[in-house]
């Protein structure tokens, strides 16, 4: 029986769950995410993936993420930290099939510094619930990693980094694709970020090098995607210090990456435990359901 | 009359001169950059653009930059640090025209920390011969900013910075988009700087407020343009520092950019001196040319 859906709508993929209470009962998925959907899509795109969920009554559906920006369904509103990581505020969006009724979370958003999430607020609802005596730092690694201070139940601040999609865009569209392979080298990465962290205003001179150590000394190229990580993971580590040190650490995204994160924390003395990010989000989404 | 031809070949343009000794007396230029061609289809390209200045006569052409990489016409070779930056050491382009003889000079290159150029070499040997009692560094503003220790007639070491590319990635491909605009703002342009410069280690949370700040602030989108440029120009020169601190500087490069160059590195107390690039560039290509 399908009490409800919940659904994970990012920017480039679409997630959902047939719900029966707070468990999944079934799971699919879509490559249409937020990105490619202009605003009259979005239904469509739904109805694709939960069509044989669907029976006579109107099922509610609870939806995170891009899917509630500007550019997304309908626009939901930020809210504004410190702050309970959600709240009754959902935003109801245009549907015209009679059988669903959709519903999206807010955002956050803080003035100063200038930031803003949405999806990760919710994954941090559910793994506040599960965790509910955490106290501590949130770290949600991706193409836009947060670091979240949470305390007393409320996300008390937050900082959004970009190391993930400028690790993409050099290694994929820059003159270092021509140096950058596909493998993985853990000394190279923690050798990179000790040197990042301890002279981050030396980073803007360590890119190239990898470029001109491909050309003129074979670079093995998992090195140096291993030591171009460390350098961007370092310069977080080092603009994020004020967050991560001394302080409990948990960490939500995809286990591959969190555990490179774990590893960088872990050398500079600060141990992280990685959460699951998928149970974390359909915490957050059964409880969003459960003010409905 | 035609005595020889000499020829800037870059990664994504070219650029001739019909030349009579060390006096231009026509132009042209191509968009069939080094980027867009294979080994085979280079002596096509060229002779698109020089075939109304050839004769009877075998013409010499000197050539610099790009079309001497691994993947240019034909490689040539590096020159290593500390070195004068041209010789006689130039390579034979093959060529089957009988019309043409195609010399390509090479660049230079340093073993530790491991940097290339292609290109400034021709540059700086120009500035050099034109200002023969110079001694400091020469910046050459770029995709690829360069950063050289010129010294007694040598390049003495240099340093690469992708400042320019990394400002194209995330003015163009990133989130940052959407809060980027065409034009610029002085006063916000010192303002990233002198931050970026004072804490660099703060640089990576710098990225992301820019497209917070246009979401919920409304930041102007060319305050958003000026800002990204202060933020990575600013992490060039805090990291370029040994370089240019307390000695005589040359720009060398692109008016607008060198401008800017010249106004950040004036608000560090650092004036620099704005060199003319093309004039430089045929200065080196004549010098090699009379090598020949």
């Amino acid at each position: 029986m399908v009490e409800w859906i919940a659904i994970d709508w990012g920017t480039s993929n679409m997630r959902a769950w047939a719900m029966d209470g707070a468990s999944p009962v079934a799971e699919s998925a879509s490559d249409m995410g937020m990105g490619s959907l202009r605003p009259e899509e979005f239904e469509g795109a739904l109805l694709d993936v939960i069509d044989p969920w669907l029976g006579q009554e109107i099922v509610p559906i609870v939806a995170c993420g891009m899917v509630g920006a500007k550019q997304g369904w309908v626009e939901a509103k930020y809210l504004s930290v410190p702050t309970a990581p959600t709240s009754a505020a959902l935003t109801k969006a245009p549907a015209s099939d009679p059988r669903i009724s959709v519903h999206i979370l807010p955002g956050l958003s803080q003035s100063s510094p200038a930031d803003v999430m949405r999806g990760e607020e919710t994954q941090i609802a559910g793994f506040m619930a599960l965790a509910p005596e955490f106290d501590g730092i949130i770290c949600l690694p991706g193409t836009h990693t947060k670091w979240v201070e949470v305390s007393a139940g409320e996300v008390v601040s937050f900082r959004t980094f970009m190391s993930g999609e400028i690790f993409a865009l050099l290694a994929d569209k820059s003159v270092l694709k021509h140096s950058i392979g596909e493998g993985w080298n853990d000394s190279a990465f923690l050798e990179a970020l000790s040197d990042s962290m301890s002279r981050p205003e030396a980073n803007a001179s360590r890119l190239f090098s990898l470029r001109a150590e491909g050309l003129l000394h074979d670079l093995d190229p998992d090195i140096a995607r291993a030591r171009l990580s460390g350098i961007l993971i370092g310069a977080e580590l080092a603009a994020a210090r004020p967050y991560w040190l001394g302080r409990q650490i948990a960490l939500i995204g995809d286990p591959r990456l969190s555990a490179i994160y774990a590893t960088a924390l872990e050398s500079q003395g600060a141990p992280a435990a990685q959460a699951d990010a998928p149970r974390a989000t359909l915490a957050g989404l059964t409880k969003a359901y459960q003010t409905l």
